[in-house]
């Protein structure tokens, strides 16, 4: 039915990973209807209506796998540009149809919109994983939303419908308006602003870090509180060739150093990718019961090459949903 | 009575750190007796064997002092090379004798030796806090010790005590036979060894990283397993303006860049300073009940420019302690 259009798209598609195999359908927050069913697929029926996300395999047998993690399967199966275990390119949500294992499918709640709930596949767990491992749901805490791209403009919203405080923190003030009077953010940060950062400092048990550039981290763990984590999410396009520029390198060493030679606080920098099938079943049921949806804009696919070069330049607000259904991809 | 040589003593007795004021009197590992109380205090009486770490103040009025973790607190005042509220200097425990606020010490438990216990003050907590915080005290944990100076042979007792599984991780196998026959480690990594570093891959639940001078994280990052957390502790020497050759920071860069990258399972970077006043207790509990002690070389205050000197060449089983009683400062 439809189709986000999340930054790895952009990524996989220009190869900038350095690991894609062509042709490739990308896509990987797809939401659609059930139109078969194997033999012993118990969870789902005919007519359901169903989401998919970045992960349509893992082997099921190992400690992540065990213990509810399969994101972070060392054999999971990604959903296109990748082997399936018949040997065959997978292939993502920019089609028609796909043919995924029911471990790998959840229901969409009634009365979600499937355009609306396409983004949440991704860009929706990606941060509601995190908070909801590293025990941050309780309300009052004190988040920071670094980026308001896709994944930033969901944490925004999911942050807020936790109860917390959360700042938006970006490299210029160009969004400013948006994120408090649309999105509801309760302060706005600009990262090059000394002072503002200054007065911000030691506030902030999390930041959400979503953006998918190179960028130093040090600003960032000066606003964390004692024990506040910074919460990598964003895939980082820059080939590691390029990562050594002088100003670049220099800001890394200096975010560690200042971390062990200071010891600023007990603070964390960790990661987080995506969410496993249960948090991602929790996460849209949190959704549901608290009314949330994204900030779409919908296109058709003969729209996608533009929506991909306006992606690159952050110029969406503040997700591209390709309506395959209406796109009439048959003719 | 006595007090250990930290690696930080050396940093600050150099000025390493470009914030030492002299005449310095260094030292923070102090055990001593009480030799006269004020009017307020209720914890100590004439007598008793007590012991000061690296702190003798602290806000009293902050979120870390509030929470027994004053060892953050912004305010909080050194040992020595430090102004004390009296706007006086703060001298540590190469000296005769020293004031210092009840709430700054502790109490020896009966029938553990003055010279045995000075390390445990700084050396000890410092593995002991971050086990303690982090929730890793339970037995059959998998953990590294990272570097085998005056912190890591504690952090390979403690552990053990723990009755985790300890890897010692080294530059170099010049500690192997110590570390497995002495100290009790169940494993030892070189960490220049790529095929043993490949095996131990995803295998370790924490690394307590104790290495005192700048190092890459990247290969320590990948023994760790889903959720793993490296936690560092060592106090770095180097200056700022130094930090940046290009390999160092090509290490550093690439130790963030494949954490963000290839989103290496939920792993943490984290950093502990020392412990708080209830955990330096628990802790000298702890080793009091597991007969735990430290390995230690003894030697008068005369010898103690040579044994700077050994320190810093890493020349010592595993931390040398001042005798100063025995030494006849008054002479």
């Amino acid at each position: 039915m439809c189709c986000g259009i999340c930054h790895t798209d952009l990524h996989q598609a220009k190869n900038d990973l350095g690991m894609s195999n062509y042709p490739m359908v990308p896509g990987h927050e797809v939401v659609g209807e059930v139109l078969e069913v194997g033999s012993d697929v118990s969870k789902f029926r005919v007519g359901d209506i169903v989401g998919v996300g970045c992960i349509v395999g893992c082997c099921r047998n190992c400690r992540p796998c065990d213990s509810d993690n399969e994101q972070y399967c060392l054999k999971k199966i990604w959903s296109y540009n990748d082997v399936y275990t018949d040997g065959k390119p997978t292939q993502g949500g920019f089609a028609g149809s796909m043919v995924v294992d029911q471990k790998f499918v959840v229901n969409i709640p009634e009365g979600m919109a499937p355009e609306q709930v396409a983004p949440l596949l991704c860009a929706g767990v990606t941060v509601y994983s995190p908070l909801n491992h590293f025990g941050l749901m309780g309300s009052g805490l004190r988040g920071g939303i670094l980026g308001l791209g896709g994944v930033g403009h969901m944490g925004v919203k999911i942050a807020k419908a936790m109860g917390h405080h959360v700042t938006v923190i970006s490299s210029s003030d160009k969004k400013k308006v948006e994120a408090l009077e649309h999105l509801g953010a309760d302060d706005y940060l600009v990262s090059s602003d000394a002072e503002g950062m200054q007065k911000a400092a030691d506030s902030l048990d999390y930041i959400i870090d979503t953006v998918p550039v190179f960028h130093p981290l040090e600003p960032y763990l000066s606003l964390l509180k004692l024990d506040g984590k910074l919460i990598l999410t964003g895939v980082i396009n820059t080939p590691l060739q390029f990562v050594t520029p002088m100003w670049k390198a220099n800001s890394l060493s200096f975010a560690l150093f200042s971390l062990s030679k200071f010891c600023i606080g007990r603070k964390s920098i960790t990661g987080s990718f995506i969410g496993s099938m249960k948090e991602t079943e929790e996460m849209l049921n949190f959704c549901k019961e608290k009314n949330l949806t994204s900030m779409i804009e919908v296109v058709k696919m003969d729209y996608i090459n533009t929506a991909m070069e306006r992606l690159e330049k952050n110029d969406v607000r503040y997700r591209f949903v390709v309506d395959v259904a209406g796109s009439k991809l048959d003719q």
